[in-house]
């Protein structure tokens, strides 16, 4: 083992998620365990440079587990991103005496690890924290679960005023650029259709289903939009492109927005956090450096940064289908 | 008594709120209890019109008291702004044999109701239905208490968000003429300021809050805005007003929509729609007419319908100076 | 003025309720807005003995408003039951300069207060927390309306198993010596039969009831029962005694315990700590002592302790009635 | 294929669980995408008995696919045991021209549909439908993932009371022979110590981890105990030898008992439900019969029956380690 590890630093990145907090817990319990120091860092890699950084032991994480957001914080950092940023950053870890550290984030945190790593040759392990479920290496993200559940309780609540009304709604959620969201809240609350970054159904699919679903007596429909559907339209000019085609229909729009990631994890999120923490500290003790742990089949794994954030993360073709069925 | 009364009709009008359907499950169960027939009217006034009537039981309500929305359906309708629509819905009413109605909604409800009863001599009578609370002579409408809860909820999640990034986030909530949600939610919430339609607090104001909360070490804001703000500015305006004006801040906005209209309705809606259909069909049975019913110090009251449209619901001043006090 | 006062101390005492905190908050915040020293008394009187005190700023509030428990925790205290520990208590106020303080918590809290007030001619000041709702001079205590939310939430829950299998529930809810939360939530979630301490209904009519509830068609039954229900049988034995003499039915049991204590509190009781907090606080200020503070009709209000701790809270029986006709 | 199906009967039996509505749906609108007629079949194989069936199209499921319990009611059956029972019901589904059918439950349902299978030749698949996720042949049993939700979700409340009291609790959950929830919920709670019915750990490690707790700072613990716990004591013998061996510990029991089991599904058990509703009607239509469908590395799969019955459900010993390192 080239790096004999004593001091380990953790930070979260980019968006937060919920489940961050049980993996920073996870952590620095992890590292209690082997009596190895911890480090919380503060907001990123900005806390980071600014070398704002805090012993943290098993106690500094008690009641945390099912909090949303950070409590260490999270920023995003331009500096970082400049090689000076970075030596500043290496250098305040190494005053601190921090010889590992562990990001919590998405892939643009897991890029700024992988060449920090290879410039310093400076042993980092990532937690995939992001609602989006968007990255290679991990059928699930931290926070995606919970994002799952919330979305559904929403909609369940417009569905309320929907179907009292005979309305169409349609309903934007988060995903910029993969459609996990969209499909399976888009299922799981029974959405007429749904609308997502890697299909281009057509306008004339929409208002054909619509037709369709109008026709078989429903009264009022749903219709699930990711951000960065593949249409290219927003749920605004959906809607008048609708009402401007289909009189009968009265639309409204709902941007769900940042409500998306906050909240209390749900069980499976905090297990995942916790499972995760432990990987990544006892990978980065029996001497791994520069990958992201994931789960895949119900058992940690870890995928080089390189793949991960290079890699695809793709979606359930066969929940297209079961959604076509479903609004049958 | 001029009406011996046999069958009532129960119908829900205008926006759908929690609470609609315990009210029509208590208007249909008290009848029940009475020995009243009771018929369900389809889509407010429109289905009054369509002659859109279903005789229900006691059993035809069960399993409704915890849901949102209104199983009868709810819309706006024109016609029965009429003259004309007004006589065929009487004559519906005639033809059914429906000799009084209670009507669940809000002040242009109650309108229709008022001159229904003026032109055709029909005993009715009102349940307050609406989550703005904006009704005359009663201190909670129906669905007010639900949606405040749902509004701190969701604006906990934004605020594990806003707090994890150190962010200032400006949510929109309901009320366009009153600001009973906005200033509840801003209290329980901790919001830091709160805009609404009654109070003209300035644009400066804000500012020096903002600065203010900053300086006392405060990271993240949030400023709840009643749809109908005096300032009478959007979300989007005050965003970008903050901006230019306050470059330290990261400003996000949220605009919380339909979906505070939705969900199970809380333990006190639901008690309140019990109590209030028993009284609604108590009253028409003793002879009232043209009075809705609501509460007042915990207990049951009637208003007459002229008043509670003309009338104005008053928020708590007292509120105001809370919410300051606790954002010192 | 007899007392100009400097520092306020607060704590909370007896059983812990949701708003605890935000009542905390409201304390702290009101004295920094009145430019007064607050400090916190951790584990009620008997940390007030042991001199276990910080002092707290309007930052050390910071995102508690919406969580369950105490932060400054609570305590039952043998000593400060006797002269002797109330002198301690005493000399331990006057050493850390506090002279003033707020006890948030239930009647024994209150009468402990009182005592105290009488012996040092100490200003004190109470805030009624406790989820029974059972307190002379206030119409809701902190957490009240919480926990009838959170029971309504579970006894949904169990309802979609009693309906699945046409089963009989006993459920038992706090209240020991009142019924209000096995009344309200009775009411609230539609339950067949309502047990409460304040009236003996009799095994027989609860056998008829159930009946004629059979007979009327439903295939499930859900009874609420308060613990300190007057027909003086627990749960279990109410199975024992309907399985006997209704073999048609298969019952079943829950006993909800401490969980009803417990969870973020709802909007109205957020609001209402915030209130009762700058009260509390300012009518010590102004001179005032010996006092609960309460909220009658909407609007602020001190009870003296005596009458607190003497007084009667009474059900509303009215709700009774309803619920009778709700189970026609 | 021996079989040309053109009618499918479905119901649910044994235990209730969330998703069991969600599943219904999905092989009703299954049915009906395939222009197949579908039958739901009430009460169980009671039902099937009785011959109490009723024709269903894809209206008659609409807003169920949020909602707990099952609309179809569930039921043991004695009858079905015997050999007459089931005659009886085969005589049934062939007088309405059902020729194979869905079961959505547990194990001994299972059971029932492979001996009915091989009596008759009747065409018979199997959903799992409970929490317990006691199953062999699926990673998820629906209702399990919302059980686990619904338990962390009343763990927290109850620890707001545990940590502002510094109590132990004994929290009692389902699991008479797996420990599924008891493990992923005490890790997602965060207990101090999770007893489980697959490993005896002892008395005298319980009582150590305790004190280490207590040594550790924790003023406040939770554990968690499976009905079938291995160790073999209820959570009240278990509250009593605590007390007797650590009389500084307060301590408190919950028994969580049938919530557990009810609540609107979580978004995974919704999207499952929807998918194996799919698998299961169109195996059944390629010829498939007596098989279990089930999830395994999120995808659909196929277990014969004998082997889903037989197969033993494994908890991840990974899980244990993992609550051993966060409670260090």
């Amino acid at each position: 083992m080239l790096h004999t590890i004593k001091k380990i630093g953790v930070l979260t990145s980019g968006g937060d998620a919920p489940g961050m907090n049980a993996a920073i817990r996870s952590v620095v319990r992890t590292c209690a365990f082997h009596d190895i120091k911890c480090y919380g860092i503060y907001r990123g890699y900005e806390g980071m440079i600014d070398g704002d950084f805090v012993e943290m032991d098993a106690r500094s994480v008690k009641g945390i587990i099912n909090k949303g957001g950070t409590i260490l914080k999270s920023a995003r950092s331009k500096e970082f991103r400049t090689k000076e940023g970075r030596q500043v950053a290496y250098d305040q870890l190494k005053k601190a005496g921090i010889d590992a550290f562990v990001v919590i984030g998405g892939d643009g945190s897991f890029t700024g690890a992988m060449v920090f790593n290879q410039e310093f040759d400076f042993p980092v392990m990532g937690i995939p924290g992001t609602i989006d479920n968007d990255i290679f290496g991990t059928t699930h993200t931290l926070g995606y679960d919970t994002a799952l559940n919330t979305v559904v309780e929403v909609i369940d609540k417009i569905r309320d005023t929907a179907s009292s009304h005979n309305r169409l709604f349609f309903i934007e959620v988060m995903g910029r650029d993969v459609g996990h969201i969209a499909l399976n809240v888009g299922v799981g609350a029974g959405a007429e259709e749904i609308l997502i970054p890697e299909e281009d159904l057509g306008l004339d699919r929409l208002l054909e289903s619509l037709r369709r679903s109008k026709a078989s007596g429903k009264s009022s429909s749903i219709v699930v939009v990711a951000e960065g559907d593949k249409i290219g339209k927003s749920v605004f000019e959906l809607k008048d492109y609708v009402e401007e085609n289909m009189s009968e229909y009265e639309v409204r729009v709902s941007v769900l927005g940042h409500m998306q990631r906050g909240g209390s994890p749900s069980c499976f999120d905090r297990v995942l956090a916790s499972r995760m923490g432990v990987k990544a500290v006892e990978s980065l003790l029996i001497g791994k450096s520069n990958y992201m742990v994931g789960i895949k089949n119900d058992m940690m794994d870890l995928t080089p940064f390189d793949q991960a954030v290079k890699g695809k993360s793709k979606i359930n073709m066969e929940l297209l289908r079961v959604s076509d069925i479903m609004t049958v």
